[in-house]
Parts: C-alpha cells; structure tokens; sequence
C-alpha cells in the first residue's frame, strides 16, 4: 500500500513470538497481528526494539516483515525496523525488507563505529536515494549513543530524504521543536513525527506529534486506541485518566530483578509473558542472551494485567 | 592451522581495501596481506575496526576471511572479527567466518541493545559453544559502550570460554590485571592476552601481555615487529625508541578536519591512505559513510611517512 | 515567609546581573527582581543554574540570597540553590543561605566524586535533617551525571525528608512518575513538583506539575505567566498558542557559535543580553571562564526579542 | 619551599583522618604525614580526591593544608588540590591553600557546568594569572566528565600556565604523548608529569613520567618508594615484582559491597581501615554521605595487609 504522509495514530512496535528454540512462531505472530488491527491500530512497526530487532537473524527479520505484509494484507501500513551499523548494511537489510513488501524503513544513525553530525546526514542522504521504499528516521540515543539533533531532522525533511521521525530519546523539548519546524517549514509536507514513549502520548500528541509507537500497546492495544481517539478529539482531561491507567501498566516493566538481568530482558519478557498470559502467543520466550524472567517475576506481571482489568 | 595457545606477537587488524565503488579490492588484498607476512607480522586479524568491519557487507566480510585465508594459506594463523549485535547474529557471523577457514574468532559484548553483566557472561558461554573455532573477547568500550572487566574476563577463561582478549579499553590497569589473573589461575593455560593499542605496544609487552594488535602496523609492520623483538629482548630503552617514532607516525590519525568528519574517517581514511601513498593498495577509499580526506589531508598524511623514512 | 505546600506557578531561576569586573551587580538585581515580580511570577529561585551558581563566590551567593531576599520583602517565596559537591559542603551554603532569610533550599545529588543511590538517600537525609528550611531535591543529570530515580523521590518525599523536585532531566515519563506518585501516596501532601524545562511547561502542567522554573522568564516573566494561567484555565490550545511563541524566542540560547564557546556560555550570554537590551540590567557580562558573546551574536539575540515583541 | 621543576618521585594524595564525628583528626594526620615522610615519599598532595577534598568544608581544606604545611616543615614540597567548579571558586580555594603555604596547587577543569575546550583553556589561563603559587593541572575524568587534551596541556605548558599534569585518567597512551610532547617542546622545561595510578606506575615512569601520586602510597608508602627506585635503576624486573605486589594490595578498594556503597565508599573506606589497623590513625571514619565498611570488609583489609605483610 502506499506510505500515508503523514502516518497518524497508533502503530506498535510489533513483538516478535518465539518458539522455546528461540525460532520465530509463525501462528503466534498470526495472533499478534489480529489482536493489534482487530485492536483499531493505524499501522504496525515491526523489526524495532520492542520487536528484539537486535537479537533477530537475518532469515528471521525477513521472515517477520514476510509474515506480517501478507498477513495484514494491506489493512494497515507495515513499516520494518532496518536495523544495522552503517549505510552499507543498512542497505542490505532494506532490500530484504522492501522485497517482502514493507511499506517503509525506520533507520537509525550508524552506530557501533564513531561518527559524526556530517556522516550521520550523508548516511540518510545515500540510505534514503537506494531505498525502493520511504525511510523514516529512528532516534534512539540509549542504542545508537548519539542524538539526532532536531536541525538535522528537518533539514532532511525539507530535502525529501526522511519521511518521517520516530523518537525514542524521551526528550519532549527536542521532539516539539521538530514538530513545530515541521509544520512551519515550506518544503515539508506530510512528514510524520511519531513519539515512541508509552507514558506521554496525551503530551505527544498535544503538542502536535501524528502517531505514537508504544511498546506496551502489543499488551493493551484499544487502550492506546483509546487515548489517541481521547486527544483527537481534545478531550485531554479523559486522555489523562486514560494516559495514567496505561503508565501503571508500563509497571510492569520493572518486574525483572536488576541483579540478575538488564532493562531488556525485563522490559520485553514483561511484554511477552503478558501476551503469553492472555493467551495471544503461545511461549513467552525471549531471545539469547536475554534472561528469562522466573515464576515470581511473571506472576507480578499478571498482577499488573488484573489491574488493569486485562485479566 | 591449529590456533596458537597463546598468540603471541604482532597481530596487524588487517584494512580491507576498497576500489572507488566500494567493493573490496582483492589483488589489493592480496597485496597488503604479503605485505604484512613478509613483514615478519605473527598473525593477521581481519573484521576487526581498523578492518572498517561495521562497514562491510556479510557478503564483503566472507570475501575478505576466504581471500585471507586463501592467501596466507597457513603461513600465520587468520582471526577473524564476528561483530554483531546479539548472541544469534554472532553465531551466524562465526558460522560464515569459520566455514571459510579463519582459524579463531574475536567476538564483543552485545552492543546496540541493553545488556547486563549476567547477559555478556551468557552470550560468550552461549557463542563459545556453538563455535567451532576458539572464540577471544574483544574489549571495545568506544564501540560497545560497556567494559569487560578483569573478573569476567578471568572466569571466562577459567571455564575455557574465551581463549584469549584482544583488549581496546585503553585501560592498562585492568588489562594489568587480566594479565597477571591469568598467569596465576590454575584454571587457565594459553590464554592470549592482546593489546589493541598503538602507542603502549612496549608497555603492554613490560606487563605480561602476550601480543599486539595495532592499526598502525598496516602501514609500518617492520615497526612493530622490531618493536615486538626488541620487548622480547629485554632491550627497553631500544623499545621504547622504537615506539616513540611510531607514535610520532601515529599523529597521521589525527589529519582529518574534526569540523568535517569523525575519528574513524580520519584514522581510516590516513592508513589507507598511507597504504595506497607506500603503494600498497590501489585505491585509497573508506566505506560510506565515512567522509573522505582531503589533497591537503592526504598531503600531511604523506609528511608523516616521510619523517618516519616510509616515503 | 512559611514555605507554600505546594509551590505553584513560575519560579523562575533568577540571574545573576554582573558588574564588567564580575562583581554582582546590585542595584541592577534589585531592577530585575522587579521586573520579575511585577511580572508577577509567583516565586524566585536564585542561585541555580540560569544563575550562575556554579560560577559565584560564597561570599557572592550570600550577598544574592541576602539582597533578593531584602528586595522582595516577602511578596513571593525565596528558594536558594546550596550547590555543592557533598553533604558537608551543602550544609555550609544552606546554613549561609538560612542566615539570610531564603524559604527554602535547592540541592542536588553529591557529584563530582562517585556516588551509589544509597549514598544519594543518605545525602539527603543527612541533609534535610540539618536544614532549618525546607529542602527540594534538584534533578540535574547534565550537571550531576546520575539522574535521580522516581522511586527514591518519592520514598524521600514520604519520609518528609524533601518538599519537592526541581526536574531538569528533560524527562517527562520520569516526571509524571513522579507527580502521579506524589498524589497516590497516602503519606505525601503539599509535595512542590516543578519542571526546569522552558519549552515544554504546557505538557508538564497538563501531566499534573505544581509549576515551573524556566530561564528564559527572566527575558519574559509575562509570557510564562499567561502560560500558567492559560493551563490552569485547561484553555491548551491557547496555552499551546503561548508557549510556541516562548519556544521561538527559546532560540536565542543557541546564538553563540559552537566552535568558539560551551552552551552555558551561549544560553546565559543570551539571557543576559536580552536583559540589557530590554533595559532590565547594565552590564551583560558573564562570569568566569565563560566566553562573551560578540556584536553579531547579541544582535541576533536582538532580533529575537523583536520577533516575540519584547523590543 | 620553592616547587621542584620537576617534581619527581612518589607523591602521596594524603589521606584525611577524621574523628567518628566527622573532624579533621590532626593528631592522627600528623602522624600519617609521619609515616608518609619517613617511607621516604618526595612530596605530599593534599586534598586529592583521596584526601576526600569532595567531602571537606573550606574551614576542613584549609585546616589541613596549614597542618601539614606546618607539620613536614619544609622536609617535602606541599601540594594542595583547589577543587572547585569554576574560575571564581577555585580562586578562592588557591588563595586559602597559599596563604597557609602549600607549594603549588592542583586544579582540574570546570565541572557541574557545561564547559568547552576555549574555556577550559581560558579558566588555566586565569587562574595561573591570579595564583601566588605554580599551578598543575589535574585530569581526572571519572569526576570532571571531559579529558583535558594532551594538546592542551602541552599548549598550556608551553605558555608558562601550568607547571605539571597530575592524570588520573588512565588512559596511558594519551599520558604517553604529554610525557614526549612535553620533553621536545623547546619551550617547555621543568615541567612535571605525574600518573595517578597505583597499577601502572612502572609503565608510567618507563615511559618517562617523572612520578606519580598512589592513593596506595598512604597504605605502604615504602612500597611505592622502592618501586620508584627500582624503575630509576633500570631494573624494570624488579619493578614488576614490586608493582604486582602493590597491584594485589590494591584489590583491597574492591571490599565494599557494591550492592550497598559505591566505589569512594569503598576504596576510601578501606585505605582508612588499612591505616587504622596499621596503628597509623586512631578512627577509620570516612566523610558523609559515604557508607562505611562493615566488620566484615574490614577484616578482608586485614587480610590484604596480611598478605602483603603490612601486619
């Protein structure tokens, strides 16, 4: 289909089920898809960091975009994570995306190698003029250890290299000064600009974002759905009540110990156990080397899915 | 060849020359590979940083260990960098390294996603037992924005996890500490401890370690090689002679305009440009999107050759 | 004056006018202040870092908090930061700012030497069982380099052992962690939440913020005060109105020029001019080692002010 | 006493012994500067990060430099760090450290506040201006979050700004290049070049550094003095069995539980204990809001001197 300009609502970052040998589940991911589009959701991202991207091979990624294009079978856009260091095998990893039918690419800036704010805008300009499909920026410092600085955001933007941003960086400030220049530039149009925090979309919104990519929606999608039919229609009062019922469910995040994993395993396996509890996917495993969360971790993200009357 | 316990000496990470559309420049290859051996260097490891291995292709990175490999045809034992993410995307790196013939791997923590000290302990043991050649550790906190520390390091050895570290830290206390950790533990025999420093090559060597791994040695391998004899001597006011003109070669890395281009476009970009100045390579290109030197930048480049008698 | 529980409205984080000899101006603090509150704001905070905090003498800060304090008269409450490395050193420069009369106290985290969070709960126990005046904790983590953690937070704001956060994190998800926390707590009450952010107050007040403490209100105390009453009237589309065009004029911290000064130079610089160029204070100048801003720079500090109608 | 130029040899950080309710304990110091000076030590450096400058009140700091200034009678030069934010504070610290006689100052560049390399240059500049005393600079990156450039120093030095480096940045590749730049610079003459380190001293005056100020050194000064005898007789076999004996001593900072403290708590903490168990100070207290050793840490110091035979 093609790529809206912009993409508005909420697109979640596709989980990605697994089998217990850590190969991708294919029914599972069935389920998943129907759950997030019979959620009312306007797009899914897959291959992003809620998706395990990093962790994914090659054969996987492009098993994921596959199953998902024919799938959803044009119900809604499906853009693919392109995952990769540098423009070279970004160039690589969008190919195999686009030949399985990705609407679009999310790209992020090089990372792993040093880099620089000029080779960070050659890189999009030289990803963007090889891709067959439209390529949005991803800023997502806590990966990549740089930012995209909201200047070089628009400057892409007015030079039709980027079609859109997905922020990640958690910095509201810089997000509304790319949201603003790019209503105000006169050489961008229906660029998207799409905030990926689970706990500010109500703000997001508010100061003007098109869409949100919230991980927490694979868990509660017509929750999102929800706030963002809220904000739309300005009913920021009911969108907060809304908002803050999803952040303690984003609680749930917490529940791995942090003396015996990291913030992923404990993220992503909440994710998982919690699909896995309501009976979307069929195994809550996460992929090497990712910890699994033990009995009590995922009784705890049980308690978190009661709360929130998704029991 | 059977990888060597421990590797010692002067292990250049072997540049991947580029023809002027990128692809790598086999007979260039070849060359600078001979280069190299007949240099007297005690082994060659390729993928590495200096290898622009996060620039290359998985295609280019096969292409690269099977023409070395094939090349050196024994004369030195061949690494071989299996830089990726996350443990699965590791082990398909390991696979396609070792299915051509490199004799041991070098493999870091996961980088890119959020990782924990039980993580990085779980994907070497992970990786180490499905890798049909000895695995080493590669300590690179620039790239992968964590420090392996000694105690991981030594425990992963004492299981026979790790056959050895190529440490890029910086860090000569902890490296210190690896060193000495390894000589006393009972559970440890053969274990490579390397530097991947250019400029305390002697220093490393006075501590115990067993080898380098410095970039530099693509341009001067009788360097480092004299430099490495001479440590093995004992003669360390020669050596250190010896390394003070090399680290006055070293400044070359320094040639880039920092307004104009990062720390990997200037450092890369003046090896290779070195290489094709000593008429080693054919074509001084750096993989995208690594900006190019300049006629002034590759001027100094040569300036830098000639003070240290290369020109 | 009693310490509001809570604080509310615009606080801003008042500067600090300089003689050219660097001595603190007084006479042209003394215009500023009531320029401020006639402006009507709603509460001063000297001493952080619009203030040059980090950059005055003891015996500066204490003429600063003496003067302020004095020239109010208590018309708004008189919050001092007491920045300094360790629990000692703070209890000095509270005990310097309680002596002449400020209503509270601001203080960070330890930093410059390393710390641990339990260290961070010890500090500000010790701290706030020492203080004859209400103690805030100051999230600065550009400053600090460790961020403190919603949790601890509010476990301090339980104990009573702090009344109230002064966010510059940047973080929103954080921060609304925070304010929604403090309201569940059956063991928080008159708890000052304040966000330090100039370009997102609309969001913070919407999210549940007790105020704000944006730097640029020095150059337009007005503008932020029709922010706040157009968000506490819920009129967010005008609030939105209102706060774009503070976001514009935001823009002037950015005159300097990267490659010849830091951002505090560039952003205090700019404050400060515009200051002078309103009339409000004498002399532009900064303090020590920060780099002036030339004739070109403060122009275009100029042509920011005429934008947003404040020449 | 006049500064030496160089400054050559080992330079204790001094440890500051405390009462258990947190006061300069100035008989036990007096009996620490005893110990120190007896082992031979060629200087003293008070308030390092060691001595907890971080931690002491400006009445503390100038307590203990007229101490010890009056204590060692001119026996060894007396260096004072004058550790503060910015130019302004740091004057203050200079001119209190000098008027109670220390020989010569250490100041590292600004912190808290957002800095760049003009000022940092700017703040040198001004200080050596203003200062009675020769000012070295103190590279210390774990606390100052920037690395003063090896091209800075050498520049600074050159110009007659600063008298010598105290680095603590571990980083000996960089020091390598301060130590040669500074020996052929035709303007730079008596310039002093020390490591920070306890772990690479040998490396560090193998590659020309003319000494080095060990935290450790509190602990067994005589080690470190026959360790730096050693190096200077060429017997750099020697210094390795010294130094690896020191290095295993060293592992004492690791006692504190890291669940519990952090790494000052610790390292701090278990010099303190080393020096109280060794009957050198009467109370092994440490500054707020630094956690103190359990009993149990404290006999696994015990065991470190054991060891060590330092019991």
């Amino acid at each position: 289909m093609t790529f809206p300009a912009p993409l508005t609502g909420v697109v979640p970052p596709v989980c990605t089920p697994m089998t217990s040998d850590r190969e991708v589940d294919v029914p599972s991911l069935h389920r998943l898809i129907d759950h997030l589009v019979n959620g009312g959701v306007h797009g899914l991202f897959v291959l992003g960091t809620t998706s395990e991207a990093a962790y994914l091979t090659d054969r996987q990624r492009r098993l994921v975009v596959e199953t998902t294009v024919a799938h959803v079978a044009g119900r809604v856009p499906v853009l693919a994570g392109a995952i990769d260091m540098t423009t070279p095998r970004v160039l690589d990893r969008i190919a195999s995306a686009a030949a399985v039918g990705a609407d679009a690419v999310v790209v992020t800036a090089p990372f792993y190698t040093r880099t620089h704010p000029a080779e960070i805008a050659r890189h999009y300009r030289l990803v963007a003029a090889a891709s067959p499909v439209p390529v949005l920026a991803y800023d997502l410092p806590v990966a990549v250890h740089t930012k995209l600085p909201a200047d070089l955001v628009l400057s892409l933007a007015a030079e039709g290299v980027v079609a859109g941003l997905k922020d990640s960086s958690g910095d509201l400030g810089a997000f509304r000064e790319v949201v603003t220049g790019a209503r105000e530039h006169p050489d961008i149009t229906g660029f998207s600009v799409l905030t990926g925090s689970e706990l500010i979309v109500d703000a997001a919104l508010a100061v003007g974002a098109d869409g949100a990519v919230p991980g927490l929606a694979n868990v509660d999608p017509r929750g999102y759905v929800r706030l963002d039919a809220l904000c739309r229609a300005g009913d920021w009062a009911g969108a907060r009540v809304e908002q803050e019922r999803l952040c303690a469910l984003f609680g749930m995040v917490g529940v791995g110990d942090p003396g015996r994993m990291g913030g992923s395993s404990s993220a992503i396996g909440a994710f998982k156990a919690a699909l896995h509890l309501r009976g979307v996917i069929d195994c809550p495993a996460t992929a090497e080397p990712q910890v699994p969360l033990d009995g009590a971790e995922v009784e705890r993200v049980g308690k978190f899915l009661a709360a929130a009357g998704l029991l």
